[in-house]
């Protein structure tokens, strides 16, 4: 049974107890959201992700999307649920005022998305296109472009898309031939087929706005001769009423393994009327922005679902009786002991709850940094943020969605054969969550950015912004009473790390593939320090708040057990990644292509 | 796209030349087995696998399984393709010939299982539980019930099931229900409802022999109180000609991830008639023969799955063309190179070639003392053998299934957005994989009874069969001059294997529940030293057959190639997992349950 209630306590934990000293600030602008505005938004989107997201999940896998006539038709219930969703103000929470939006702080913000992705990442995935599509045209959109979409893309009454991938290129955008043609007008007709398009049409707004990458007639080949293209659904007048259709369309919805609550569609552009947004030959970039926030999103998504999913196996593992515990019977009135006695079900229950703890914590970090790089008054601050959100989003994106993936499977794994039935509703978790591996760019494209273009950039300054806190947190607290043991381990994968950059470093700029062939581990192992951080920093407060007594003994006990796992069990192998860092590429690359 | 041709020059590499020196001998009575007709059994049987069970595999998948009118209905085409199967003599390749089978050794009819499970999964389960029903009956049957029924299992005639699970026990099959009331004539009534099974019910055989575990009317309480009942869907005249129409029927097909087109029945029982197998209250014991050999042959079902996955991974990453070489242009022709020029897809490509090799390694190690066990002429060969078998059996099963669905995983982020995609077929290897980390007792369980049942017996008796040969290998071969390094890692591993087997040893006998926390990592550790001592072997041979000359060169060049890989990239996590062990378990057991 799929089972959810938000994690509320540990959210407003990583939110206000964990990253006080992180240097990034109480940023301005946000005065409104205090302890109490943070606690009252939390309650209110955990209510509609549990009573009206939740109870759609497994019903809209069933019946998944449909195209009738030419229009695509989500789920029953999720127009209905989305228009709660839009008037409860969710789809703008971190919007800027000036549009419409809540002006919350991305940290907040973060944290309820985390539930809609627990509750129904498939409808998630409809108000998330629309704000990555806003967060393009902010940036890179005209002053009219935006006074006019954005305050409609706002309020969920339209939404967005990005329409990048063709069949024959995905990673490599550079191959892409959707063609844009120039009106006299200033408008342009696009032409081409597009595949993989999320919320490409639906039933949710009255007007969808896709932002489609194609080629100027006298581009550049390859990637430097991309632009990008705002082409709505329907053609609007000028007062925002809908007018002509515009011949963008729908074709067909991909049969998916999972996800299928999510319209995922083959669009046709034939001679779509558009606008260029940015500058010619300037769309990969003006994507990029849009992509940035959405791999975050995505990470998010993984931490999502790994939350449910060790919820779901936490209520199965504590109802189901099956054997005694081996320390002698627990539940003596019952056939059997709940599962939850034995060692390997507690063995998979704590990794995931490890991995969510661990997820949540860095994603806070993260997005306190994100809103710093927004907002906060010291340049020097605004500076170290961006450099350490540019270092941790392919990290986020690649980690917490083979993290959450990982959970999944195990959550099927603890319900045994009832996890592999449909109507328990497990396995849905695992087929929605492998795609987060897949898009917005693959783990193994993040792993390439992370160490290609992320490391070496600015001379390793990225790197700093994470270095520097964690070495200094282990000197200042190498001979910690409570939390020492822990430090010495983290310290020993902190080394790792060190010598791993060091050896991507080195033998990387000699030559790239040898970067590449570490990407994928020193991801991994980067990704396990930074949550290694994070946990001992959280294992230190909570013994401090023990020792000076605090009503909530049990929220910090847990915190210290969960901590104490990771570092018992999950972050050894991750640190053992080191040994294949720096085994080199040559066992990788050495077969001949036909020997395989 | 599902692509496939039988691994045939691993297979007789494996058969022929890997485990010459393991102790097992020449069994007697394979005599007709040899080189020659291995090689054409291996053909022929991928010719059946590749040419009529794989066209079948997606579209089963697709279509299902269907109840139409109380009658189960399998996929198009499965019939007809049984029906070659068995002609072809496949059903009973290595039943004894007493039976109508082909007597062929255990260790060739692996590498043909592992054929039909590569190329139809669903498909295989239907002849595989018919021989495991066999093996039950064999051991536990009377001579008339032998005589019987297992001439019309062996030749495909019939089939056969496990009827064990109930909604509310699986592992813990002492809690079970099912009644068995005894008639005048000496059969039973047999009345319960059961689930999960099997082939429970399907239009490939004329008749269904239900092996039905149930309760008699004076059994005690628990597990000592089950007996195993025969129960066919159409009782047989004397003749073998079908009668009337047993009580025993498939109600409803469960809803699965995978694996659609095996039927998953669930069956009611309804005062059907059968008859006891074996001794009253004895029936666990006769369900358990079949459950070994199942268990086998599912850890089989990983490999098979892990090898299809493996080879429509490479036919992608050699034909999809996306970006450049990091070491320049390999394909200067075309718009892109093809993706297999990149060392993280090479990463993904060689870990699941390594867990296959690996896998299918130990399978061959494994079946030959399967064979050696029944069938050596030396008492001492044969004790040492069952020995190993035992030793090997959980390992074989949750490490291999744990890989193969690691490796359909790993095809699908190969194929990018493309693996999410049904057409595309990949994305059902692994919803079709993930079943055998589950049926026929969980991972979990198979970690248990290594670490509870298999390592204490008579004490540590089954590992000495496996530490004593490695150990030996180990000495013999320090200074090798072509693998010393790989021995060197080796040595590591297994002393790493050895200090967490004192560990289990000592902590575990004062507290179960210590060795059930070491259980996991423990049985992948041992089960990554076992690969690794092949692939040790395997290197070492190569070097020698390409010191002496051979017109094979690419094979063992690659050997060695794919065995360096495993010892540089995936052997060092393994190892680490030596801390997660004797990390012990408080850190597992600390969080009262109620903090979950």
């Amino acid at each position: 049974m799929q089972v959810y209630e938000a994690p509320i306590r540990d959210m407003r934990f990583v939110l206000d107890e964990l990253h006080e000293d992180d240097g990034f600030g109480n940023v301005e602008g946000f005065e409104d959201f205090d302890g109490d505005m943070t606690a009252a938004i939390l309650e209110e989107a955990n209510k509609l992700c549990r009573d009206v997201l939740l109870p759609l999940n497994w019903p809209g896998d069933q019946q998944g999307c449909r195209i009738e006539n030419g229009v695509v038709r989500t789920p029953d219930g999720f127009p209905e649920a989305y228009r709660q969703f839009c008037e409860g103000g969710w789809a703008s929470l971190s919007v800027d005022p000036k549009w419409g939006g809540q002006g919350a702080p991305h940290a907040l913000a973060k944290m309820v998305e985390e539930m809609s992705c627990s509750t129904n990442l498939s409808f998630g995935l409809y108000p998330g296109l629309t704000g990555g599509a806003m967060v393009s045209l902010e940036a890179y959109g005209s002053e009219d472009q935006k006074n006019f979409y954005l305050p409609r893309m706002a309020n969920g009454e339209w939404s967005g898309t990005m329409c990048l991938t063709e069949s024959h290129c995905g990673t490599d955008l550079g191959l892409l031939r959707t063609k844009a043609e120039p009106q006299e007008d200033g408008s342009y007709l696009v032409t081409g087929n597009k595949i993989f398009i999320s919320a490409g049409d639906h039933d949710l707004t009255d007007n969808i706005v896709h932002l489609v990458l194609a080629r100027l007639p006298d581009a550049p080949a390859g990637v430097k001769g991309i632009s990008m293209f705002l082409v709505p659904k329907y053609l609007p007048k000028d007062d925002g009423s809908l007018g002509d259709r515009n011949a963008a369309q729908a074709t067909a919805i991909e049969h998916k393994m999972g996800l299928k609550a999510s319209a995922t569609c083959q669009m046709s552009f034939d001679g779509a009327k558009g606008w260029l947004v940015g500058k010619p030959n300037k769309g990969l970039e003006a994507m990029f922005a849009m992509m940035n926030t959405e791999r975050v999103a995505v990470g998010i998504q993984g931490l999502g679902v790994g939350e449910i999913a060790y919820q779901s196996a936490v209520y199965y593992a504590k109802d189901r009786l099956q054997g005694r515990s081996l320390s002698g019977v627990k539940n003596p009135d019952g056939p059997a002991d709940p599962i939850i006695v034995h060692p390997d079900v507690r063995r998979m229950l704590m990794t995931m709850r490890a991995y969510n703890e661990g997820c949540r914590a860095v994603t806070a970090w993260v997005s306190r940094a994100l809103d710093a790089e927004h907002a906060s008054p010291e340049p020097e601050v605004r500076e170290r943020a961006k450099d350490f959100v540019a270092l941790m989003t392919p990290v986020v994106k690649a980690l917490f969605t083979d993290l959450g993936h990982e959970s999944a499977q195990l959550a099927i794994q603890v319900h045994g054969g009832h996890g592999y039935i449909q109507e328990t509703g497990i396995e849905q978790f695992a087929r929605d969550a492998r795609i987060a591996q897949i898009y917005e760019g693959a783990n193994g494209i993040q792993a390439l950015d992370l160490v290609g273009r992320k490391l070496p950039d600015r001379m390793g300054r990225n790197l700093r912004s994470f270095f520097h806190p964690v070495s200094q947190y282990l000197e200042d607290n190498a001979g910690d009473e409570n939390i020492g043991k822990m430090i010495g381990s983290l310290q020993q994968s902190f080394g790792a790390l060190q010598l791993s950059t060091g050896h991507i470093a080195q033998k990387g700029l000699k030559d790239p593939e040898e970067a590449g062939a570490a990407a994928y581990d020193y991801l991994h192992l980067l990704g396990f320090v930074a949550m290694g951080y994070c946990f001992a920093k959280a294992a230190q407060i909570a013994h401090l708040k023990l020792a000076e007594g605090t009503d909530d003994e049990a929220f910090y006990k847990a915190k210290i057990a969960t901590a104490q796992f990771f570092f018992d069990r999950l972050l050894p192998p991750a640190t053992a990644r080191f040994m294949a860092i720096t085994s080199g590429k040559s066992s990788m690359m050495a077969m001949p292509e036909d020997a395989f």
